[in-house]
Parts: C-alpha cells; structure tokens; sequence
C-alpha cells in the first residue's frame, strides 16, 4: 500500500501501482473522464503511470496549463501518425506542444503539403482518434532506439538519439504507431474530438538555416467541437486585427528593408495618433509632478561601464560605435536611465528637493534577430514612455502608489479594463543573489504589496522573480479577444543610484542615497499601439483617433464650404480630413467606413445652404443634421466622456 | 602713364609708379586720411605700392570688410614689435588678421604671460603707433631670408621660409622691425587709435598637438578710441549672454563627460523651452499643410549608399554599428532626408495628391572633432526642425514662396527683424558639377529670385554657391549685439530623387520625378536655442518663456493660497511656478528676478483675504493688485500681442 497526498494536504491510501487514472476514478467517475495528465511529487506523469511509492499527486484537466500540455502533445503524436499513414515515406522529426495548440516538423522530401493535403490528414487523424488508442510509454536501449530508427531510415530521430544518454531512452506507442518520447500524454486518443491544421511553414532541423528545410504543420486540438469553433472564430478576428495589417491599412507605419528591419517609419497618421498618446500621458504626467527631459540617442562606452549594462548586454547588442579619430567609443541607447542618472547628477539635491521625477518618451535601440522581429510587437527600436523617480526611503510608498494610480489611470482611458498584476519579489534563502541592504529590500517589498492591495489590485507574488537589483510590479492586460499581453512596470533600484553615486543631503544634513524607481504605464509606444490596434480593430477612441472626422464634399460645388466647416472644426480642435477628391458620395462614405474614422460629414446643397452638416457615425449611420456648433458639442460630450483628467 | 580705371567705370590717367594713396589723395584729402588698403586688378596691394600698368582699381577704408582686414593686419606686426621690445629672446611665429581682430603665435619659452604684462604690450604698442611709421614691403632670396632667420635663431620661421619657393619671398619692414609676410598694409602704424589685448591661449605650432605649445596673444585694434570702447562694451555684453553660461544658470542644459561630449542633455526647464518652440512650429506647420513622420535614428548602410552620403561623409563620421550576428550594418543618421524618402517610397503617388510635405523633429549625429565643440552651437548631435517636400515642377513656384514666408513668421515670431538672405545658384560655365537638366535648374533659380523678391526679402545672389544637387537660400540674422548668425535654410533638390527613383504620376499618366525642397527654419534646435539665449540674453518672450509666473508666498501661512493660484493659473495655461521655500519675501524676489520670469505673484496676507495677486513685472518692478482674471487676461494680451497665428 501507498500513501497519497492530495493538494489539500488531505492523505489517501492506495495499492501500489495505482495510477492517477484510477485515483481520479475513486473520486468520481466525471473527474476519471476529464483527467488528462499529473504530477506526482513534481514529477509530470501519464495518467495510466502505475505510482510505486509515497508521495503528492496533482491532476490536471483541460482548464490547467499543464492539461492541455499533454493534451496537445498528444495530439502531435496522432498527427505524425496521420502523416506516416498518408505519406509512408516522410521522415519524423520533432512534434511538440505550443502555446496554442501543436506542431510537428516533418521531411516530405521535396513534396510541397497543399490545402486540400492538410484536410485529408486532419481526416485520417479524426479517423485514428475516435478509436481511443492508448498512449503507452516503454523504455528502450540506445541501440534498440538506434537499430529502429536506421531500419526506419530517419536519420533525424537518429541524431536525436546519438545525443541521449542509455538509460534514459523511452517511446510512446499508440495503436501501431510508435515515437522517441519523453512522456506527459492524455489516457488515450479518444479525448480528442476536434482537430484543425492551421498552416505550414517552413523550419530548418534544429533551427540551424545551414540544415535542411523542413515542413512545419501546425495543429490545434479541442475535447469539444464547440470549443474548436469558437477559437477558430477567434482566429479569424485576430487575423482581421494583426496590427501589421491595420497599421497598413489605415496608413499608420511602414517598414524599409533599405532603412532597416524592425525600425519601423510612422507616417503622418501614425505619428499623429502617437503624439496624442504622448500629450495624453504628459499631461498626467505633469499634474503628477513629473518634469520631462530630453538625453542623447547614444552614450559613451564609459557611461555603460558605470552602469553595468556594457558588461552584461554588450556582446549581444548593437556593437560600439568608434570615433573617426581621437579614439572615443559611444554605444546606441539601449535604456534611457544612465542617462537620466547623470541628469540627477549635474547638481546637488537636498531632501526638501526630492522625489525628482524625470520623464522622457526616449528611442531605444536593441538589437534583436531577425527572425525575432514581428511588426509593431517586436522591434529594433522604440520609444519608451519613460521615467525615472528619485526618492528618499521615506518617500517610496507614497510614490509606489502614485505610479500605480497612473497606470490605471492609462489603462482606464484606454479601454483595457481586464488586467492582473505579479508583484515580483526577492528569493529570501538565496540573498546572494540581490544587491542593496535586507531593511530596504523588505521595507520596499512590503510598500509593493501594501500599495497593490490599497489600490484593489488582482494580483500575485511571484518570489525569486525580484531583478537583482529590487523588486517589481508588473501589469498583464487583456484585450478584446482574451489575449494576455505584458504592459507597464514598475521597478525599484537600489543598484544605479549605488553605480551612480548619486546622493542627497538628508534633515541630517549628511549625504545619503536616493532609491530609484522605473516606470513605464505603456512599456513603449510601438508596442502599446500594436496591442491598441489589436484590442481595438483600429476603432480607436474618438479622443485618441487621428482623423475624428472626415468632411465629404457632395460634388466640387460645395468644397468651399466644406473648406470652410473644416477650419471650423480646427478652431474648435476637432481634427478633420476632407475628401474632395471627384469622387461620389456613395464612394467617399463606403472609404470614410473603412477608415474607421469616427464621425463623416456630409456636405452638399442643402447643408451650405443652411449652414449646417449631415452627421454620420462610423458603424451605426445616419445620425441626422445639426448645427456646426452642436456637432462641435457632441464631438466634445464624447470625447469627455471617454477621458478623463488625471486628477492626484 | 597708365590708365586706371574705378569701379564706377570712370578712367583716369595717372603717371607710372604713382600710388593707391595718391590716387585717393588726388580724389580728396579726406579719402586719402582713410584709405588703409587698396586692389589693383584684383590683387590685393598696398596703399604705398607703385602701380606700373594700366588697371582697375579699389580702394578699401575702414568701412570696407579689406579695409579691417589689413588694418588688422598691420596691427599684428606692431603687436610683434612691442613684443619683440620687450621680451627680446621671444621667437615670432604667425600672426594673422581674423574675423575680429588679429593674433600672434609667440614662443615665449618657458615664460607665462600675465595679465599686467599684456597691459605693458599695449602701451609699447600705442607708443610704436603714434610713431606713424611706414609699413614697406620687401622681396628677399629665399637664401636672405633664411639667413636672416637663422641668425635670429628663430626655428619657426625657418621652417616657414623652407616650404616658400624663391622668388616669392617678401618681408614687410616697419621702424626698425621687419616680418615675413605676403603683404597687405595699412599705409602707417598712425592709424591705430587704439587697442586692446584681449587674452592669451595656448596654441600648438602648425595646431599639431605633437609639436611645441605656444602662446597666441589675441587683441583688437581701432582708428578711434570711442570704437575700442564701444567695442568692449558689446564684448562684455556677449560674455554675459554667452549662452553656455545662461544655460547653465537657467538650469535649461548641461553635459556630461560619461554621455560624451557635445552630446546636450536637456534639464526640465531646457525640455520645457525646446517643447515650446517644437509646438509652435508644429502649429504653423499644419496651418501650411505639413504632416508629421517619425523616423528612427539609425539607417542601414544601404540606405546611405543609395543616397550618396556615405561615399561623400562615412570615413569622416561616427563609424559603423555591426550586429552581433547576422552580419547587417547599420550608421547613426546624419540626416532625415533619406528616411523621408522611403517614406515618400511606401506607396505610388498621383500628382494630385502632391505636395506632400513630411516634417519631422529629427534628432541627428554628425561627428565634429572635440576642440569644434561649443556649447549647443556645435555639438554631435542636435535635432533639426526638418522638412521634405515632394512637389512637381509647377508647383516648385508656390511652394517656395510658402516656405519663405513659414520662416519669416518664425523669425518675426522670435523676434528677429533683422536678416539678409542669400541665393547660392549654379556657376554657368561649369554645368559639369551639377546633376539634373538644365532647364529645370534655370526655373528652380528664377524660382528662387522671384520668390525673395516677391516677399522683399534683402538678399544677394551668389553664382557658383549652389549645392551640385540644387540651388538653395539662406538666411543670416544679426542678433541684438549685432552678430551675425547662419539659420534657416531652403534648398532644392534634384538628386535624392533620381537616387530614390522617387515617382508620381502626372495628368499624362505617365510617370515623373518629383523635386525635393529640404527646409528648416530653425536649422537646428540646440544651435536657434543659443542663439535665442545670446540674442535674449536669456529674458524670452512671454510665450516662450519656461516659466511666466513666479508665486512667491510671503510665509508658510500662505501656502494654500499659492497653491490655489497656482491651479487657476495651470487651468489658464499659464505656466507657473511656485517658491514656498521658508525664505524671506525679499531674497525670494532677488532671486526670481535674476531667474529672468517674466511675471512674479506676490502672494501673502492682504492678497489671500482679497483673493486678488500683487503683480511685479520682470526689471520693470511692481505692477499692482490685480484680480486673478485680470491678471489671466493680462498674460494672454501680452501673449497675443508678442505672437500671431500663422496665416497662409
């Protein structure tokens, strides 16, 4: 007999050799038919695993990570048996879970995998399936392993293998179908009740491009067909929403291989629509008592020595920049805060004068592989909404709980009302790990999570996750569609002011360091406009949209007075965009929607001749006419309701 | 006799041999008591030297740039000669006319020379001038002349004389004094008045570092007294608004050794000042139809090789940034001109949507040797006001007459009423050195001459000063001391287009090539800021002014008040600034007028009970009492009348 300990700290006595199979089945019948995986004594084990001794058991359904890990491993498995069954010929590779869904990566030869191709395999995987094979793990010898795959002809599975160690080797079998495996599998096939092979890609063996090209085939699996449907549904509105297609479509950014990949160029639109997320920040940035300042795109190797990012990032960044003479080395900016150290530094400060808080929308460059590069999400160069607040011990807390109002303040603006927090503390039995004194250390994890729980925030502690140099908060959001995404932080230092020697004279008139805190609401611009972009579709609050509303002249008769309600609407700071191309109104109202600029008005006889405008509201029509100055009041109404002002 | 001929193209007839001097003399005895230095066809000559054939000559007094110059000239020997008298074993090296003044390079030995001992040159100076002694040239063999300065033991001028060829030689003598020298005199020492030695510095021989130190004695020199005088008085003015040090005391820049060099850093204050004069233009150019773009501040090499500037400019700037891997390379941008055009680039064009006009604050990086650097008028990195426009040839016309007057508002916005401009078009003879064809050129130049005669601009056109890719203006103010400075600047551009292979389709549906005009007002933000400091010496217009107000409370009591005002002020747009420092009312005023704010608010006991402000105007003193939302009206009426809206 075995003793079972179960999360609840509650203890169970079975034979030996049960599995979490059967355990979940002594629970009840439903959890036996929802099991897909566990972990015993952290160990990750199959659900049909026979247990052989003491310990703690996990088990994991599809609404845990690890669940639909196993789930979607296993799915890999009955898509390499698809394959082989279609095309005997193809050669294995590696298959493994993803995020979302599977892939596996598999040498056709020089067959090229068609549409009408991945609909048979998915056919042939259901068809496999629904016969509720069993995953089976047996262990084998490195030669059997060997001798299987060179009678297979594989010499990919072969190479894999060379680089195990004998003893360690297992496979998996279902049905007749066998492969290389670590294990972590669902009971058997019969979980999967919905398959969708989403695309093929190119991949080279083992991610080396000096390899041979391999074919991807990327899957996604689901226990209900329902639940396939709707992430399919999904799909498809993400696809609609990728920024790098909204970001073209609505003219916002562009890239130049010749000026380079992952730098994007903003165009007008783009950089309009920027300024006014910059002016919205710096204006509650400003009543918050933050002072901007402006540093240099690059800084001498020396300012990097000091602090300490030339030792730990220089080999991997953008390499130095020389001098054509007088042997001076500069780097291109990877952070904005050495910079805003020396700031601090240029005089001396007193404790009456502090916090200082140095702000800067600061262009960073780091250098990413190209193969890392994805639109607006991942780039060269950025702009972090940046700042730099220097505070006296005592003054931490209030500070901490100052930037987390601005944070929600941003994020409410803007529409993501879906967030969590991670307060990320230090490891305390490894406090070699951590730079700055214990008092300080506990005192600013403790204001962290005092301010966190103040402010009603859904968050958790994350402990060994603290940066050496002090603890942390970070902001996740979820956007329209679900999506989680990593936004704003915030982060205290008690390493640069160190490096730095910075200082302040205290009440005791004696010199002492400042604690630094990094924040960033946005993370950076380009980012944070992807995932507007994203969260939006591109229908961007009318406070933030770069044209409010577009002026659609009737025919060339009438451009002069729809010249004339534009200039209008710039002196009432409404910003306007008239088409007076020759073009008819059907077509310039079927374009302005398109746009997804907010409003349209409709210039023709009738409105010159009473002076007034026909109103449209991008996706709902027709609003009807009114005056110049009452639309001016409604554009303001809504406008006011959808922001407000930063008030601390 | 000889012919000579004026540049009023009168003839005269003059016996061989006579001389500038007597030429003048022959005109009026007045000319001739002022002329200090004369061309005889187009060579410059002295007063005294014999004309032996016929030809054109020019007479050059005081008032006369040539005129200065061998004024100056001249008063570089008599400053030798007074060095000579008193330090006899010093060694002479050179010593040259400069834009204002003159100066010689003495070897002094190991002797360091002290204020009271410049005081002692300036005497002997004055002493050898009242002398009037006649400034002779001489020629020499090139034999002599060694002789002469091997006797003297004077290693400098040896190896001067060993790099001349014979038969050039020429000494000036003058008393008992004599100096290598090419020539160009003043007819006699009488004609100093005065002088002034200004300082002294170090200077290396030949400016190599690796030869001797030696010491440059500067000094000015005048036919009047009153004008040394008033001279001084400008200087000492100057040195008070050098803007290096009201930056400094202003708290609006600073630098940093670990930045590097020449890199600014912006304090808040600085940032504030700069993000003012950036929406100001940024206001007047969306009134003329300019859109904003962003673009980064590196570039592939490509991109430079495409537009030229990386043949013409890459050994002599910042070197290269390689990757860590991938092997791509990439330059700092040392201007936005390219970027623009990839943008221009994104998609096709149809000339009805041209102009397009793409501006953009762009911070570049030139490299400049260190001893160029200067405060924020020559530094490595700066941030123009940039902007392309893509037009068609007809529309070149208009277009640049817009630019004018976009530059004329800021100049004018800014205070600067006093400027010349100059027309720089192409040499004729030498169509060689131009790209682009002929007929265009001539209309972009006519273009040009029209367009500043038509906005009655003063300026001179100068052949042979274009660009080889277009003809272009700029624009030189003279600031309130008089100085001249290079500022805004418009050009035509034939070549970035043809490299872009930039294209729009014409009416023809054919495809064109565009023109570019590159422009910036401003040319650079830290350069126009220096500028505005000296030019200001640091009390900025209203508008622009980082601060308008200081609230000074009289005592902690009125604390509370001063912050109320503060927050109406704020929702005024009023930029205030509150001191609640436990200080005295006294020192605060003292302090906030050297500060140069342009308003201070007095606010204690008698003004929290009436809820009004006493009001001090910056160096006009005390104004009155006045209500909160008079004194809202008062800013903005001065504001108004110190800047208009752009117009176009």
């Amino acid at each position: 007999m075995i003793e079972i300990r179960f999360p609840d700290q509650s203890l169970r006595t079975y034979a030996e050799g049960t599995t979490p199979f059967k355990i979940a089945q002594g629970i009840s019948e439903g959890l036996a038919r929802n099991v897909l995986s566990a972990k015993f004594n952290d160990q990750v084990v199959e659900a049909s695993t026979p247990l052989l001794e003491d310990g703690n058991i996990q088990l994991f359904t599809w609404n845990d990570d690890l669940g639909k890990n196993a789930f979607w491993h296993s799915s890999a498995h009955v898509l390499a048996q698809a394959i082989l069954a279609l095309y005997p010929n193809a050669k294995l590779t590696i298959g493994p879970a993803i995020e979302k869904g599977f892939y596996y990566d598999v040498d056709f030869g020089t067959h090229s995998i068609t549409e009408k191709e991945l609909k048979d395999i998915e056919k042939k995987f259901l068809e496999f399936a629904r016969q509720k094979f069993e995953f089976k793990m047996r262990s084998a010898s490195k030669q059997e392993a060997l001798d299987f795959y060179h009678k297979d002809e594989n010499p990919y599975k072969v190479e894999l293998i060379e680089n195990l160690e004998d003893g360690t080797i297992t496979f998996c079998d279902h049905a007749d179908f066998t492969d290389l495996c670590r294990g972590g599998h669902i009971p058997h096939t019969g979980f999967i009740k919905a398959v969708k092979l989403l695309n093929v890609a190119g991949a080279y063996w083992r991610g080396d491009e000096k390899n041979k090209q391999l074919t991807r085939v990327y899957g996604i699996s689901f226990p209900k067909q329902k639940e396939l449907t709707e992430y399919l549904e999904l799909f498809e509105e993400a696809k609609k929403r990728d920024h790098r297609k909204l970001g073209k479509e609505l003219e916002l950014f562009t890239f130049s291989q010749k000026v380079g990949q992952g730098l994007p160029l903003w165009l007008p639109k783009g950089a309009a629509l920027r300024e006014r997320l910059e002016s919205f920040l710096k204006a509650a940035q400003k009543k918050a008592g933050y002072e901007q300042v402006i540093s240099p795109h690059i800084g001498n190797k020396e300012l990097y020595m000091t602090s300490g990012h030339y030792e730990k990032y220089g080999e991997d960044s953008f390499q130095p920049i020389e001098t054509p003479a007088e042997g001076e080395t500069f780097l291109l900016k990877p952070m904005n805060c050495p910079h805003h150290c020396e700031i601090y530094n240029t005089r001396p400060w007193s404790y009456k004068e502090l916090p200082k808080r140095y702000a800067e929308f600061g262009t960073v460059y780091r250098y990413e592989q190209s193969g890392e590069l994805h639109g607006l999400t991942r780039v060269r160069g950025f702009t972090q909404d940046d700042a730099h607040i220097f505070c006296t011990p005592d003054q931490l807390d209030q500070e901490f709980k100052n930037v987390i109002d601005l944070v929600l303040y941003v994020f409410g603006s803007l529409g993501f009302d879906n967030f969590q927090a991670q307060v990320s503390i230090r490891d305390p039995t490894k406090p070699e790990k951590y730079i700055g004194d214990t008092a300080n250390w506990e005192k600013a994890e403790q204001a962290i999570i005092d301010a966190a729980q103040e402010k009603g925030l859904d968050f958790v502690i994350e402990k060994g996750e603290a940066a050496f140099y002090g603890p942390k908060l970070d902001f996740m959001v979820k956007d329209a569609l679900g999506r989680k995404w990593q936004l704003g932080t915030i982060q205290v230092d008690y390493n640069l002011p160190e490096r730095f020697d910075l200082t302040y004279k205290g009440s005791d008139n004696e010199l002492h360091r400042p604690i630094m805190i990094h924040r960033a609401p946005f993370g950076s611009l380009e980012r944070f406009v992807a995932i507007l972009l994203e969260h939006t579709g591109g229908n961007f609050p009318l406070w933030l949209a770069p044209t409010q509303v577009n002026l659609l002249s009737v025919s060339e008769k009438h451009e002069k007075y729809a010249q004339k309600v534009l200039n209008f609407l710039e002196n009432n700071e409404i910003r306007g965009s008239l088409d007076n191309r020759n073009e008819t109104i059907g077509k310039k109202i079927r374009e302005a929607e398109l746009s997804k600029v907010p409003f349209m008005l409709i210039l023709g006889e009738k409105e010159a001749e009473l002076k007034n405008v026909s109103v449209r509201k991008h996706r709902k029509g027709d609003v009807g006419a009114m005056s110049l100055e009452s639309f001016a009041e409604l554009i303001e109404k809504e406008v006011s309701e959808s922001i407000s002002k930063f008030e601390n």
